[in-house]
């Protein structure tokens, strides 16, 4: 038992609207097979969250998306903010009643989205100051003003608003440190500074190419125009710093923790001190489930490793883990043997979107001529609407040739239910404590590249 | 027992494809219940046909078409031949299988879109030769042709191809007469002059503002540009003696007439005098089944009114008679009373995806401020997925003004529910012989404009 200011204790678990048993630990790592309970049900954890920025996972009916084996959706604070704006959501009942999604939701706080979409005017410990990218109308974000639009739209799990330094991965191209935007300044030079995991957001790159999982770094929207900067540590220590202060306020400003519960963010960039530093102080906040942020910003899979590796142990077993924006089969893979609960990523829709299907082998560009006269489903062994509804890569491709809706519809539905699959078999493989079934039906997660 | 050249009579029934069974016949009027059966099943009629243009009813899966009560779709030929192409279509096992519709289709003959699509090269006794709307290929469409193609996919129910003079309702724009293109006459300035139907096309005005159910004339993409025409008559002449040339030679070219049922096409414009002649004519061939056709092509509810109730009661009693393109429920109405039995439109996926919805009152405009805050379903007594589904109009609308695919999706559903829903109930009405049920649930169909 850890004792906090305030005299609240972890043991305290009851006070709490989101709680986490755990129910098998992994022999040979340290993945843990555990249910998280909210005020809207339960979800298996590792668990994988589909995204639905705009109260809309793209292309899906709420009933869709629970047949594909979704638990838990993720939405976004920024967005919904903007449009139609959380009063309007609050008075049509809250975010279940409204998108007819009856299980839990998890909202982000806002920030990644401020600083990849919006107009920075002015950044500041009070908060930050951006134009909408919808109509340029001036809004200032706070920890305050998240907390009360998350409260308002009222999600199961509510993220705290938190700084978000670049990773050091691309320490060479840097960020931008001011307080005050620099005249004549680009949008994009302001990337990278704040704001948690990444591409969480479905609209943020709405024409950009599927994301393959080549890379070398892999570039998001808040690195791709990072200026230099000359003290990437100080940076670092600055947001953590307020990450630190912006989580009291957050814990202060939360209204509903009866209903909702906030998890904390660890930030700290690639800088493993740092890490242990904010893990240390985040921690010291009886909440009811962590973050890691500001992964997968643009490093490679060696420094996403590092990180995650690093950090999860800092977390307590007792609460939920939620690494942030992440990823790819593999990066899940090893995030979940070191300890990581849940996940989130815009890669099965936007993906989708594009005509990139995923499969046990990696994906798959439909409009490659190819697949012309392929008879075949995606993946034999899937039970989506897709595959199991015996659409073969020859239709599909003729769907996406010809602009067609369903194909967007049917690929968005077979990726989501690829990543459901692949988590189901992953807690099988906690269950059983034999990874050999990961290693045999799903190469693309050991594969080496 | 009519004998028509080859000694074949309308008795010899089982010789068809596809084969009508009237069941009941209206006191008050010549609507008639009955049911039409082919060899991918039955579908009751009157029926309404949802458009799956290019294979696929927009948004939809074929589950979700079929779960909204459809029993046929109709595709069309003239996208299927550009793009995939028939042959690709006939090896991955024909229409149905390639995109898991396991129910009757009809396909158009593809006249209709050569005209309103592409751009005409030369249009002659043989055919019409044109340049693709997609890539600028030039291509040639003839009545053999035409057949070679729909035999090729596959569908149930088979259109000849015919030539469709305008309407007489729009005479004082007129149309183009010639036979080759006159140099430097843009393209839409010889829409108007072939093709049956409108509004079958789903892609013709993507970008078009949703249909309603106002007008004075409503302008198609056939007669909006239409040149002045000098003889209305004569060009009316011309094209029905053409008509009925190219079925002889339809018929001739039609290879797999005990799989696919091939539909004559009367047309005649706005000329009753030209109506039955080419109606005396089409029927002379022991067809399983007659469609009117040119209607709805511009002209008002009176000149359609005109047409159907002169051209239905030529066509025989014992075969399906299809009034293509048609429409508005008040059209459809009038039409059933006539003795029509099925019906095709794109209103329902069309204004769908712009955000209007039919409800039993009028359609409305989602994007409407006035639905922001609207907690009601598009109609109470709808169990389409929209509506059954709780999906209040305050959420719909939030989904169009973020352009979200769901808002398309789900209109477009409760849209064709809309209209299998009112057949549904026209069925009711013969079975019972009484009209109050029309009268008192679907005020839309009987309200004066």
């Amino acid at each position: 038992m850890v004792s906090v200011p305030g005299g609240i204790s972890y043991n305290a678990r009851l006070m709490h609207a989101v709680t986490y048993q755990l129910k098998q630990k992994d022999s040979e790592s340290s993945a843990q097979l555990g249910r998280v309970t909210t005020p809207h049900g339960s979800f298996d954890t590792p668990a994988f969250m589909p995204v639905g920025t705009q109260a809309s996972v793209k292309g899906l009916q709420p009933t869709q998306v629970d047949g594909l084996g979704a638990q838990i959706i993720l939405s976004n604070t920024y967005h919904l903010m903007l449009r139609p704006g959380s009063p309007l959501v609050k008075e049509m009942g809250g975010l279940h009643k409204w998108m007819r999604w009856d299980k839990p939701i998890l909202t982000d706080s806002g920030g990644f989205q401020v600083f990849s979409l919006s107009d920075i005017n002015r950044i500041g410990e009070d908060g930050v100051t951006f134009r909408s990218h919808l109509d340029g109308q001036l809004i200032e974000l706070t920890p305050e003003r998240s907390m009360r639009v998350q409260n308002e739209l009222g999600a199961d799990i509510i993220m705290a608003f938190d700084d978000c330094p670049p990773s050091g991965g691309i320490r060479d191209s840097g960020v931008w440190l001011g307080k005050e935007r620099p005249a004549g300044m680009p949008q994009e030079d302001r990337a990278g500074v704040l704001g948690s995991g990444s591409g969480q957001d479905e609209d943020d790159e709405p024409e950009s190419r599927p994301q393959t999982p080549d890379p070398g770094p892999r570039l998001s929207p808040m690195t791709r125009h990072a200026v230099a900067v000359e003290d990437y540590p100080a940076r670092v220590k600055l947001a953590n710093e307020r990450t630190v202060r912006w989580l009291d306020r957050c814990v202060k400003a939360h209204e509903r923790p009866d209903e909702q519960g906030l998890f904390g963010i660890v930030q700290g960039g690639t800088d493993l001190v740092a890490r242990t530093w904010c893990a240390q102080h985040v921690t010291q906040h009886d909440l009811p489930g962590f973050a890691i942020g500001g992964v997968a910003v643009g490093e490679g899979y060696d420094e996403i490793k590092k990180v995650v590796q690093h950090t999860a142990p800092l977390l307590p077993e007792d609460r939920p883990r939620y690494l942030m924006g992440v990823g790819y089969e593999r990066d899940i893979l090893m995030a979940v043997r070191a300890g990581v609960d849940m996940f989130d990523c815009v890669l099965p829709t936007r993906n989708g979107r594009n005509g990139c299907a995923f499969t046990p082998t990696g994906q798959i560009r439909l409009k490659n001529a190819r697949f012309a006269e392929d008879s075949s489903v995606l993946d034999e062994d899937c039970d989506c609407p897709a595959c199991g509804g015996g659409f073969t890569r020859s239709y599909l491709r003729h769907l996406f040739m010809a602009q067609e809706m369903l194909g967007p519809i049917l690929v968005s539905a077979h990726n989501i239910r690829h990543f459901q699959r692949y988590l189901l078999d992953i807690r099988r493989a906690i269950a059983q404590n034999d990874w050999s079934l990961i290693q045999r039906c799903w190469p693309v997660a050991v594969k080496r590249r």
